[in-house]
């Protein structure tokens, strides 16, 4: 079995374990699905992807962003689920203890690094949670248009299995309506011809 | 069929085209697995892998390094695959012509999203490219040290599969070397344990 025992500078170690746990991104499946439809997307492409939304539309954002940080946000938001999993977004009832199974996961798994790298990355997932900094809002701008954008381009893949309705998805993007009134626009758009082809429940 | 011939706005449209384009990384697989071995290891996800190694392991880069590069290095570093497709870092035939397909690759995906931006994006692949910078030097070091280590915690499975030894596995490290001599030790020590192991052609 491989492992990192012969790594004498600690700090190091548990740095290179870090980074081999989170391998396990990869096999923690969301309910949407890739563009050509063949398979779910995993949270570690969500996450690449995601950044380079905020990287290409970062202009969109009425506000000063750092986009260093959006990235980088971008990058860790989704690790505690690899100890609590992926929730669905219209799922009512697996949200209600969504928080508190993410907490103990951040505890876990931001705990294994190290006290000052650990709270760093720690207070990136918190920033992004909490919605209360320009570039958290905005990086909830593109965690929430990039699965938009699949369901519309794999005919409401989710929507459709989850039995979705136009103004629960509205209710999902609203934080883009203020962070990207231009973007929202698009989100609209997108809307109402979802309801049209008749892939979306109006 | 799905698209944005409602965005009016003729650059959001591009970007917003791009950005459903470079989904296509989900589908370009690498020779490398990923750590639970049950499959290979696709493009977005090794993205994304290696700019978090970028970000926790920044500390080993003995110059000083402008990290919110590096990971910008790390996003886009691949995207030239979508049309180029992976080339196997040992296949000697494949990386004759992979400069030239690569270059068709990258004049056809950031000629799609427009000049300022586009350019952009190619310089930094350029940038990964020549390793002239710090910043492209650290990027090299985590995007040869990311697959050692899943070579190592896989039994060797990329080295076997290609019948590959310990001193091309080494010169294919040598980056390392100079621009990370903590993470060089790693590597050889990687090379010696997997030798011993039976996993590396000595």
């Amino acid at each position: 079995m491989a492992d990192f025992s012969f790594v004498t500078n600690n700090r190091l170690k548990r740095q290179l374990d870090f980074l081999v746990e989170i391998d396990k991104m990869k096999n923690i499946f969301r309910r949407t699905v890739i563009i050509n439809k063949s398979r779910r997307e995993n949270d570690a492409e969500h996450s690449w992807h995601f950044a380079m939304y905020a990287m290409i539309l970062e202009e969109y954002s009425p506000e000063h962003i750092d986009i260093n940080k959006v990235i980088k946000i971008a990058l860790v938001h989704d690790l505690v689920e690899i100890y609590a999993g992926d929730t669905f977004a219209y799922d009512s009832e697996g949200n209600k203890n969504k928080k508190q199974r993410e907490i103990e996961a951040a505890n876990n798994l931001f705990g294994s690094i190290g006290s000052e790298q650990g709270n760093y990355l720690r207070s990136l997932w918190e920033e992004f949670e909490e919605k209360e900094t320009a570039e958290s809002r905005f990086a909830n701008v593109c965690d929430r248009l990039q699965p938009l954008i699949h369901n519309y381009f794999t005919d409401g893949h989710t929507w459709r299995e989850g039995d979705v309705s136009s103004s629960q998805v509205l209710e999902r993007m609203d934080i883009i309506r203020t962070a990207s009134p231009e973007l929202w626009k698009v989100v609209t758009e997108i809307v109402d011809k979802s309801i049209k082809r008749g892939i979306l429940r109006p």
